[in-house]
């Protein structure tokens, strides 16, 4: 008897992307989709790095450094520093193959199997995958939409946390609430981790985009307290618009860990030539690249929260940071209802893609009746996906 | 007490790699290194990829499919048909980061934890790292220089597959050896994957690299024979010299295979954009490009064998395929020789760079007297590196 790994079967499918076989369809009907439902932002990638493919020399393109390439390494550490972080060194970085890569190697890296590591549902959905290749169990604690899914207090994270805990997971700015943890909140993460001996992990890839002036509390900012159990995750895909170059990194001062990391990147041999040769650039962006997609961004989420607002019986809390939202739906089954907008629903022969909530929580119950919506299109889009949406649910 | 994972200290260093260190002192100090320990290939990467980058004009780098891009996999479909594979659609390929990928995640798709997979070592030394990763356990049996490291008899086979086995994976031709199975070894390896209802998973990246006229038996040749149980594995990165585009492929006419791979790819979202579209030139290659490398590396394996012969007490038999050869040394410990390589030994200010075997063995002690060869060097470095080993193996 022939069967697949069982193991196999409890890995899911990606919240958003599992309904792409609907909207290649209707695209063969002609149909025009907006694509609400995936963080690959619209934003030009700076001309600096498409400048470096079309002057492209080296042949061969052989194999990278199992770290990273030395001249990426040193132009990581002069981004960090930067930005303050003048601690850390080629040696505290690890380039990975997208931020995706980074978590799923960080988790193995901190849990034994069957160990547990907490996060706070909603959380992005694809953590569940690296969770079930590493045998790790993700423990969620609920965050709710009427307070933007801010943190719940010490005792009630407390309540979590077993002889198998390992590590905490944050993804600050949050995918995908789109919310942004107060320096308070940080600071009781820190103090848990310290109390309870557990590593700290952040998430940090939509580092840039904060908005209302309200700061990004870096957990690079505590690493010196806790330098055995802080680790930050970051990948240059929405900070650039790099997405398709798989460019991430795991930063640590935790050198045991760093010799561990490197050990399983040497297996996979290496992150993209082509794509780290590119994003040596990083130091050479104009100044007002990043303030001006910031500024963009959040000029986005102006527009798609008064215009969400003004839709009868949706409701969200206003979103903080990176460029997403969780958005309460009038409809009893939210996955139905994204399908059906692929499916059945136009509006002048167009149509908008969303992501089903429920794969971002442990308990899909929870996000039954919430999509996520990602704000990566342009303000004329985004206007017109608004009165796809607010015609849909009041047909639907 | 914060301790990072018991598993993560049983992720071995790469053979290939763990020297670098050592190498990269010897580089400072002036000495000049030839790489025998890594298969990147010096061969130039075919012009029409470099083409496609510097004509690159999309902007943004969004992220790619997770079965990978349309258009390469519809490439990829016209290359299995131009070798005779007319049943290869694009729904059988799952495009991955590198061979590496590939391999890691089929270990996991068709093994639950503490499942087996039988290989033959010496093997692929970082097929250890994905199983470590994978929680799967490779069951080695051994396979000898004097012979070629050809396959031991089926009932030799047999004893090695228990309840937990589910796959057997080979690598042909072979690294680290250069073996070829021949026509009756394949097909044994199908019997006694369909007699006992196993996996038969072929690594077969070095495919184009067969000397002496012999012809490669590919698993595609078996697989509607066995069509649910055989899974090829593919990279262009040996073919083309594309070891920096992580590219590799997964093959296989088992559909609920294919399915539970795509959910595993949806989670780390997609292979690198660029590489992709580069990538979609494969078809457009000169037609005598694979031919002339094959040629060139069969001169190669043709001079460094004549030359490792020459040098007393080397031993070796003649490698089939690949660019890589198994060479027994006279020295007690090899890792130790090749350090010493590194650190020590120099003629005119030049050494050699060589991977300790011991590394492709499940059991060390099996290949502490041996090393791995990777002929990747034009004929006048190889004869270079000749003169330097036969100089070092007396002096040692």
């Amino acid at each position: 008897m022939i069967a697949f790994s069982k193991r196999l079967i409890s890995v899911p499918p990606s919240p958003i992307r599992k309904l792409v076989p609907f909207a290649q369809i209707a695209k063969k009907q002609g149909v025009k989709i907006y694509h609400l439902n995936i963080g690959d932002p619209d934003i030009k990638t700076p001309q600096v790095f498409i400048d470096v493919l079309n002057h492209w020399k080296k042949n061969p393109i052989s194999y990278g450094q199992s770290q990273g390439e030395p001249a990426f390494l040193e132009a990581l550490k002069t981004y960090y520093q930067h930005l303050g972080y003048l601690f850390v060194q080629a040696k505290n970085i690890q380039v990975t193959s997208g931020g995706s890569e980074a978590i799923s190697i960080i988790l193995f890296a901190v849990c034994n199997p069957q160990d547990e590591v907490i996060v706070f549902e909603p959380y992005y959905a694809n953590y569940n995958s690296y969770a079930i290749i590493n045998n790790v169990k993700l423990c969620a604690i609920i965050t709710h939409s009427q307070n933007g899914f801010h943190l719940p207090s010490t005792s009630e994270i407390e309540k979590y946390i077993t002889k198998k805990t390992r590590a905490i997971l944050i993804c600050n700015p949050n995918n995908p609430t789109g919310t942004v943890y107060t320096k308070k909140e940080i600071n009781q993460l820190v103090k848990i981790a310290q109390k309870h001996g557990l590593f700290l992990i952040a998430d940090e890839v939509y580092r840039d985009f904060v908005y209302d002036n309200q700061k990004h509390i870096s957990l690079l900012d505590y690493i010196k307290q806790l330098p055995k159990q802080i680790i930050v995750i970051d990948s240059l895909s929405k900070r650039y618009s790099l997405c398709g170059a798989r460019l991430g990194m795991i930063v640590s001062l935790n050198q045991k860990i760093m010799d561990g990391v490197l050990r399983i990147a040497q297996g996979r041999l290496s992150a993209g030539l082509i794509d780290q040769t590119m994003a040596c650039q990083i130091n050479n962006i104009p100044n007002n690249f990043l303030s001006d997609v910031k500024k963009e961004y959040e000029e986005r989420r102006n527009l798609l929260y008064q215009g969400l607002k003004q839709i009868p019986n949706v409701t969200l809390e206003k979103p903080e940071g990176a460029f997403y939202c969780i958005v309460n739906l009038p409809v009893n089954n939210a996955e139905n209802f994204c399908r059906w907008l692929l499916t059945d629903f136009r509006l002048n022969n167009q149509t908008i893609m969303l992501a089903p909530a429920a794969g971002f929580y442990q308990n899909p119950i929870l996000g039954k009746k919430q999509v996520r919506i990602a704000y990566v299109l342009n303000k004329n889009d985004l206007k017109q996906s608004l009165q796809i949406l607010a015609k849909a649910v009041t047909k639907y």
